[in-house]
Order: C-alpha cells, then sequence, then structure tokens
C-alpha cells in the first residue's frame, strides 16, 4: 500500500510548495492531478503561476471530478499529488453530485493504491461565521471531508506561513 | 481540583468528538452541558446531530446563560462537557450581559471544582477582517475570552482536521 | 547578526503580548516600532490599549512605510518589536507601493541587522474564500508576505489563544 498525506493550512500557507517537495523526495516521475478548471481569468492566472513552478519531472493530469479514476489510472507510476480537495469538493456540489458518498469512496480507495498519494486541501473555518447558509454549507462539508481524509491517511500536516507541523502521527 | 481543559479549532476540525472522547476517558457518568439554543431549523438539526452521536453515558443539561452554575450543580458527579463557550459568548453579548466580568468569574471558579471540565470553544480570528464592526467586536470578544479560558486551564489543544495539536502544556 | 523571530495567529490569539514577553526577554531598552494609522476611533483606542499594556521600558516610533528606515535607525539600540506586518502590507497597498519589492528589501536587510527583531503578523486566510476580488488579493498577498518573511527569519511561533507554537526551527 502507498503512503497517503493529507497537507492543509489556509490560503498562501505554502501547502502546494510542501506537497511538492513531498512528492518529488518519494519518487520520480510524478504526476500532478489537477482539480482546478479554469472557468474565469483569475483561475486561469493562478493555475499557470502553480505549473510554471512545477518543472519537466511532473506530468499533469485534470481532475475536476473523477478523482478517483485519475488515482486508478495513475497508480503503479509514481507518487501523486492532488490539488486540492476543497476545490474537487466545491466542483462536487456545483455539478450536483453527493459528496458525502464520493469522499467515503476515495477514502475506502486508498488502502487499495500501490503509488503514494498526497493531497492538498484548505482550512477554510478559522474566521467568523459566514452571513449566507451556503458558505456556512461549504465550510461545514470542507471541514467533514478533511476529517474523513485526515483519518484515512497515514500523515497530517499543517503548513503555517510555508513551514509544516506535522499533526498526525503524533 | 478537578483538570481542566480546552479544545479549540475551526468549524468542524473535530473539537467536539475529541472533547467527548476525553471527558469519558476522565470518567461516567458524564455530564454535557450545551450552550446551545435550538433558536432556528439549522440549530436544532446539529444539536440533534451532536446529540445522537453521544451515547446513554451522557446526561445532557441546557445553560445559554447560567454556565457558572450549571458547573457547580454538577461538581463531583463526574467529568462535564462545555460544548461550547462561543455560543455561550454569543448568547450573553444577545443578552446584554457583561461578558467580559462573565468570563472572569467561570475562571475565577475553575480552582473550587473537584470535578474535570472540558470546554470546546472555536477559532473565529483566522479570515479576513469581518467587513462589519458588530462581527469584528465579536472576533475579538472570542479571541480574549479564549485567551483568559486558556490562561485558567491545565490543558489547551488545537483541532485540525479530526486531529488534536497539544498547545498547551508545552 | 541579530535574531529574527515572526510571531503569527488570529486575531485576539495574544501575538502583540508573546511578542512583548519575547522582545524585553532580548534585552532592553526595546523599540516597538508601530506599523498602525490612527485613521478612526476604533484604532485609535487599540493602540492606545497597546501602549498602555506595555510600559517605561519602551521606546516608541511610527513606521507605517518606512519599515526598512526605522529598523536600520534603530539598530545597535536593542531589541525592536513591529506590530505588524499585516497592517504595513495594507498600508504598502494603499500608497500604491510595490508590497512585493518591499518584501524583498525587507527580507535582504535582515541578515545585515547586528540587533534582534520580532515580528508580529496575522492569520487571515483559514476563514472562507472572501466574495470580494480585493479582499482575495489581499489575503494572498499577505500569506505570501509571511512566507517569505518566515523564511528569512530564525524563528517562526504559531499563538492559539494565548499560547505559543514553535513552527519553526523544528
Amino acid at each position: 500500500m502507498g503512503k497517503s498525506i493529507l497537507i492543509t493550512g489556509g490560503a498562501r500557507s505554502g501547502k502546494s510548495a510542501f506537497a511538492e517537495r513531498t512528492v518529488l523526495a518519494l519518487g520520480q516521475p510524478a504526476t500532478y492531478i489537477a482539480t482546478a478548471e479554469a472557468h474565469d481569468d483569475e483561475m486561469q492566472e493562478r493555475i499557470a503561476r502553480h505549473q510554471a513552478r512545477r518543472g519537466a519531472e511532473w506530468k499533469t493530469v485534470a481532475a475536476p471530478l473523477a478523482l478517483r479514476e485519475a488515482l486508478e489510472r495513475s497508480d503503479g507510476a509514481g507518487p501523486r499529488l492532488i490539488d486540492c480537495l476543497t476545490l474537487w469538493l466545491s466542483n462536487l456540489i456545483h455539478a450536483e453530485r453527493d459528496w458525502d458518498e464520493e469522499t467515503d469512496a476515495l477514502c475506502a480507495l486508498l488502502p487499495k493504491l500501490t503509488a503514494p498519494v498526497v493531497f492538498v486541501t484548505n482550512e477554510v473555518g478559522a474566521g467568523i461565521v459566514p452571513g449566507n447558509a451556503l458558505a456556512r454549507e461549504f465550510r461545514d462539508a470542507s471541514g467533514l471531508m478533511n476529517q474523513r481524509v485526515a483519518d484515512a491517511c497515514d500523515e497530517l500536516w499543517l503548513c503555517v506561513a510555508g513551514h509544516p507541523l506535522k499533526v498526525k502521527p503524533q
């Protein structure tokens, strides 16, 4: 069974850079599984910036929804980086898919994989309670998804100002 | 003097579940002191979900405002879980009570209790500065209350994606 | 080269108080470099509260923008506390200065200083994604600035409910 690692943190806390270093240390070639969809210019610019930072040792795959399929197809060919689960959750909700079931299925898949997996996710629940119900629901779903994936993973890290703190195992 | 523990974290970071495990490990029967008031459906549903997770080993008491009285009355009959201080603060402010004095009185009570107490609270200050002054005031009050209760407690834990990080004692 | 320390945390997490203790432990007299500008009553009241907590062992200097100059001028005369980088960033953006270049120049200055420096900054990226683009940009800029200053500093601490967690060095 391949090692599985969850990396969480606030916006711009250095999660992606730490995840990339972690994945490359686990082996090469590495597969970058992007869950982002380039809906607007702001997002397109962000994706381009992320790609520019990664070098030629990466193969990039897009999986806005079909994350499990991407993990199964890329299994056995080096470590995978999934960036990020928060966008995957957002995509699932917009597509009116059952994120609850999808999360369970993702967690159930992990012990069956042979190559390592590093997930990036976001802390979105440490601000003031959002005024609108949709944002509260998303914040709840994010936290619940993070908990379940963290349970299923071997390691959990929290990024703070670019530096990782190990949360699990203690 | 009973041990006192403060557990903090963002929304859906696993604080309540960790607090429940911690309380049951401290002894039984346990008393659950709920500070929530079921004003609307969303909150009622949340309370019901929390109650369903807890089993028959819990006695439930409601204390939206009179938290000290609930702690004094339940003292000596096993550990107590207070879930949560953020709602208590919100209730005090809505009732136009002096949260500052109430917090000091709560902290002064702790060394006099004989049975253990586990408090749950929330991190609400790590997002962008809220646009309205009321939200900023609540965020400030929450942080100040958390600091004072953390000072008065023996232990302080931060929950991240369902996993506890010990902050105090180091 | 003087030791450099970055202290981060959410609003009212005890960053300033911990920073003040840290600075006084590094030597005296200490210089307090304030980046706040007293634009309105709320901010004026906050500044007054901070000043009241500090004692006579502090010299206070205002540097809403010219932070590097303040660090150079005060170098050699005991430790400095910069409170806080988030307001400095906000001031730079409002003055239409290039925060990116200013941050690089600040980091480049650190190894040249002889007296210690303790920076306070804020976690603003762990809430729900803000609805307006300006807030998202500020949140991104804050996180990137924090990462770079953390890289340049010898130590990084995260404050949680008034208690510091060491993030770097591990």
